[in-house]
């Protein structure tokens, strides 16, 4: 496997495009995007958890009933969530892409995100849907995924090339998620496009396993949001034999579906609203991998070791605290934590006590932009990774006035 | 009932007393307290439910095995948690009382809160002994209140005078707590105080369903602390008769309990770490109390919320968005929203969507310090109040350097 450029224009006969219309006001930035498969594509997703759902999830989970999919709309400016007409808008904006591309509505997966509870104008998307359509283009990755961007700082796509039967497959994706990112939930939007042939109940099956390791390990603010969902789309162009059940081929498909999701992970973490540094909670010793999960999920979720890592400051202490409220069953008195970065490695805490450490030497560990805090629970061999970030005076300007 | 004077001094038989041992540098800040009642009192407590306990805790929690305690010893600037050495040190400061006051050290509780993993040095603790004791007066609930305080900005102490039985008792106490404090546990350090006559088990009857409407549902910044307890002494020199069992008296009693425990919430939410404003979330219309707790916590965890309020934003989809990852089973369609504060009342949202309102109004009304967020889930007839607090550029800061 190996890194590739294209991001999710890098499987073969995907292209996407990526303009303004006019949802939002700075002419600057993108607002609407589109991706297209030239071929129906099998197709899965998974969504926010939050019993409060965007019109936009629920039009995609209708469309998606049938395990297939050829095209993506996203806005970003406006989550068409808590809005009386929000179905209407999000079916009408399906219906622009049929009419722009020929792709039939009940196969187009819609998205949007910005703010909740302020009603969508269909307006500015119909009359974006002639360039939009006009710019669908094999490098219009790039574009798309600045046009799903609200309070990202910068873009994320990703891609791999794998083998599978012989053929090579590339499987790819963007995403945003600065801010309600929250595990228990997709997280965030996600779109990932490989030309790899898998039936779509294998492809739900990838994803629904890969995502309890990924998008449901991190966390940016603790906040779930309301519109949030992973999709991915297959449409088989590799030529490789159709993945129908497990064996060596799921599994590299598996593999190939990691490595983008985990990369996409850091990502969103490390761009999370006003944030200086990438967190990494690495729990390892753990009896089970659900304990190790809610151990390093709930570190990297508290405010106060977020404050902490902003201040580069080691205190092990509200690590320890973490564990300890997060309801798993441990033995604190067991637990030993370091921190590390590209400057070094630092063991501050044995056995659930201090001991003696350079503060000095832990302070040039923790300025570093990526962190990981180190956590052995001395029980068993299971282990989990969450992602997050610092809490900084930022985090609180961009949220203090986002609507207004 | 009326409000009265004195805190956890207005109680018949009770002197407290606050000095600088030295435990904190700065020699401004006082960071030792002691309440002794002149007779054996029963004795209440509940404690943090973080796996990692401070030392003090497990002390206490043996002292009070019995139900019975004379004295509290509290300091602040040192925790005493992941101290290899931290059980004997907290016993050596009940020791330490018994040899200053006579009370036997196992009728004390023992109560640390500051920095975790420190160790806790006994010398300037045993030097202070004698001026702490001397200072022991009928006056003395502001010292000791300020005496535990850490990054809290004001002292918190409160009273109360009803009737029993024919007989006027008081109630009062201190607390303080600022940051890590969250629901789910004892939350922070209140000493209450009464002259009342309970029973020890219907003292501890009356405080742990208190808690759950008053201590549980307060936030400032999600983390559960590892230290935190409510205790409550109750000596009966007010001569009423005994409460021992359900019934007016005992009604009475929880009626002042709630009073005080209520107001000491509003304190250590408005006092919240970098807070500029205190928010109470108000919910009714649910079929069960527990519904409405999780929705109220929910909406006063939120960082998002926390956030907006900061920025006098009335961003109500942030509202709806906490309810909806609640956990709690409510039809969102059915939810209304209004802000309120001393400046008026504003509806947001009805039906789970957006209404029209006036921006400048509802800024007008969120600039106040004190802001209801009333929450209606259109089902049933059962409430619940949370409170909690803005997140602030100043959290970040005090948190981002608390421990250097």
């Amino acid at each position: 496997m190996k890194l590739i450029s294209g991001g999710v224009c890098a499987a073969q006969g995907f292209r996407a495009s990526g303009i303004h219309c006019g949802i939002r006001k700075n002419h600057s930035k993108k607002d609407l995007a589109l991706i297209v498969s030239d071929v129906p594509a099998a197709a899965a997703a998974v969504y926010t958890t939050n019993l409060v759902k965007g019109a936009p999830l629920t039009v995609t989970k209708n469309h998606l009933a049938d395990g297939k999919a050829q095209a993506v709309i996203c806005n970003s400016g406006n989550a068409n969530t808590c809005n009386a007409n929000g179905i209407e808008i999000a079916e009408a904006m399906c219906a622009l892409v049929e009419q722009a591309t020929g792709v039939p509505a009940a196969d187009v997966v819609v998205a949007s995100t910005g703010v909740i509870g302020q009603p969508l104008d269909i307006t500015p998307i119909a009359a974006g849907m002639e360039p939009l359509t006009a710019g669908l283009s094999r490098d219009g990755s790039g574009s798309a995924a600045r046009a799903i961007m609200t309070t990202d700082t910068v873009k994320k796509e990703i891609a791999v090339e794998f083998t599978l039967g012989g053929k090579v497959c590339r499987l790819g994706g963007i995403a945003k998620g600065s801010g309600m990112i929250h595990p228990n939930m997709a997280t965030m939007l996600v779109f990932l496009t490989t030309d790899a042939a898998i039936s779509a109940a294998m492809l739900h099956k990838a994803l629904s396993s890969d995502i309890a390791n990924t998008f449901h390990m991190l966390s940016v603010d603790g906040d779930t949001s309301t519109n949030d969902m992973v999709t991915v789309l297959a449409n088989g162009l590799a030529g490789n034999p159709e993945i129908t059940a497990a064996g060596p081929d799921f599994t590299a498909f598996m593999e190939a579906l990691n490595t983008v999701t985990v990369q996409l992970c850091r990502e969103i973490a490390g761009d999370g609203e006003g944030a200086t540094k990438l967190l990494e909670c690495v729990v390892t010793g753990a009896d089970d991998p659900q304990t190790a999960r809610v151990c390093a999920k709930s570190v990297i979720c508290s405010s106060l070791v977020k404050a902490a890592m902003f201040g580069s400051d080691a205190n092990w202490g509200r690590v320890l605290c973490a564990i300890g409220y997060s309801g798993a069953d441990v033995d604190v008195h067991k637990i030993d934590v370091s921190f590390r970065s590209p400057k070094g490695e630092i063991p501050v805490c044995r056995d659930g006590a201090g001991i003696p450490f350079s503060e000095e030497k832990a302070k040039e560990i923790l300025l570093e932009k990526q962190i990981e805090i180190l956590v052995s629970l001395g029980e068993g061999a299971c282990g989990a990774t969450a992602w997050g970030c610092d809490l900084t005076y930022d985090y609180v300007k961009i949220n203090g006035d986002y609507r207004t």
